[in-house]
């Protein structure tokens, strides 16, 4: 994996205090499995270091106040409650993909029920909004409105992923579009949430959101390949498995409009990939001759580089800017 | 049971519209799964009037603005999104107790899978937070506060209440503090959410809180008086369905505590009353016979007393004081 750039450290010292501080207020239970979620603790409450995720939004929350120049100090709050709400996210996913690891690790679900992971999930989401409310300030309220939006296109964007599991006419647009929402809406908000807290609001803000939100779509493009190409030493996930899970991702979608007479053949490889390896196998070769893999990959470019357009855009401080741009190679320079 | 009170019907009529602008703004999944929780559509989305609640929390936020002497339309907005919390809580419950049934129709989770009733759940949960941060006025902005504290302690309620599923040693003071945060905070928060609409602050407020945090208490009460002796014609739930579901509820920590040298009796019947009917019969006559029903009807009985305490300390108009005692003694006199 690509070096991490220097501002994911940053934001990781940055807003540690505050997010142990905001996950200090949940009762017991929830702040149990919530720290072990995030790495702090292990199963027995003890405390670890594991692998805690990246804090991209983090950063990017952090940057995008010093991007308006004001002091990241300002967004904060922004980075604690969009980290909050990725990882109220991902504890639900896991319960709805059935996944029982992330990051090594087993699920808080596996670990703790599906009831605590449901239930912590669920706090984390709301404590999101109550350390933005808490704050009081205009911007914060307004970053809080911002947030709940964001929030609800990802959940809008997680159902329709569900939805697509059971169904085999899955167009690329429709991919795109839940994308977007699953993974663009957070990112956008992320990129922007700290210039909206430092009071700034209009262009500038948008085209920052515009940035982080083709960055999502890039980085979910890279997500996508992984999704099928990886190797489980980097995504500490199963192989093949989006194709295991009967997911419908960019590069599914692509192969089965280029498969012309061939679309039978994949769809069925796909349909037995859920239980047989050898067929997930087959279905991830095709998927490849026909073109999958190089039309997400093309994807990814493209939304990279409109990613850096609409930073441009933005106008941001000089050495936000540079920032800015070392977490987007970042984010899409994953290997498989 | 006893005549809803008018305010009921006034609250169901006047919210409604306000209710489908708002489940409008979702995806079309979330939409659906969540209007079928609602009672506005079957299965395959045709219209139905089904049994949809009694919206008690509704009625309350919009007496709670009259209680002060506001009008009732400012609390719309207040009593839509405390509406949306009380039914996220119902949808993301009946996964985590594995209820396959509500109001005599399947939950969402059995009609739509658990995915959907998750992020139908989640979808809800951040609506409530969007009504009113779109409303933007000092007083919404407050009132989402005052709500996210309140869905927070709801959460770390519902998480205590299965955590109690798996311990034999629960006191009755631990399901009071429990039934405090599930049931109470909400109703507490709905009780004084109009007040805080209409931009008042202050005993008040804090007392129209109390009122409804007592009520919810003796509500709970009066619920786990149900979740034992209630017909399944009356509640729509299995009968014994605490004592099979091991719920560890009021009337079974007070006869607990009260039998003396029949406590392992007792508990061995409650372990085997998951599998059992027989012992679950026995287990609620052995629960009534050491004082359990008695305790808590005695409980529900104080807690009412105490919530028409906090409705006379919090000086409310005539009209919403009449109206409210009505609400009162609606929720406490249901029939077994």
């Amino acid at each position: 994996m690509a070096r991490p750039p220097a501002v994911l450290d940053r934001a990781r010292s940055t807003i540690l205090p505050a997010l142990r501080q905001a996950t200090a207020r949940l009762s017991p239970e929830l702040r149990r499995s919530s720290e072990y979620h995030l790495g702090w603790i292990d199963v027995d409450g003890r405390p670890i270091e594991a692998g805690a995720g990246k804090h991209v939004r983090a950063a990017l929350a952090l940057l995008s106040a010093a991007a308006v120049g004001a002091d990241e100090a300002v967004a904060v709050p922004g980075a604690v409650a969009v980290e909050l709400v990725h990882n109220f996210s991902l504890m639900h996913d896991d319960v709805i993909d059935d996944d029982r690891e992330r990051r090594h690790r087993p699920t808080v679900w596996a670990a703790f029920g599906v009831g605590q992971a449901i239930t912590a999930g669920d706090a984390l989401a709301t404590l999101a909004m109550q350390v933005l409310l808490d704050e009081g300030t205009p911007g914060a309220v307004r970053g809080a409105s911002v947030l709940a939006d964001a929030t609800s296109r990802l959940i809008a964007g997680e159902t329709v992923d569900i939805a697509f599991e059971t169904r085999d006419d899955v167009t690329w647009d429709e991919c795109i579009e839940m994308s977007n929402a699953k993974t663009g809406a957070l990112l956008g908000c992320a990129a922007s949430l700290g210039a909206v807290l430092a009071g700034v609001d209009g262009e500038r803000v948008a085209r920052l959101n515009d940035y982080g939100l083709h960055l999502g779509l890039a980085f979910q493009a890279v997500d996508d390949i992984l999704g099928i190409w990886g190797q489980t030493a980097t995504t500490g996930k199963p192989v093949w498995s989006d194709l295991r899970q009967q997911k419908k991702t960019l590069p599914i979608t692509a192969a089965l409009a280029r498969a012309d007479g061939h679309r039978d053949e994949l769809r069925l490889l796909l349909a037995a990939s859920r239980d047989d390896e050898d067929a997930a196998a087959r279905a991830a070769d095709l998927i490849e001759k026909w073109g999958g893999r190089e039309a997400t990959e093309q994807a990814a470019a493209e939304h990279f580089d409109s990613a850096l357009a609409a930073l441009d855009a933005a106008e941001p401080e000089p050495g936000a800017k540079t920032e800015l741009l070392e977490v987007a190679r970042f984010v899409v320079e994953r290997e498989t």
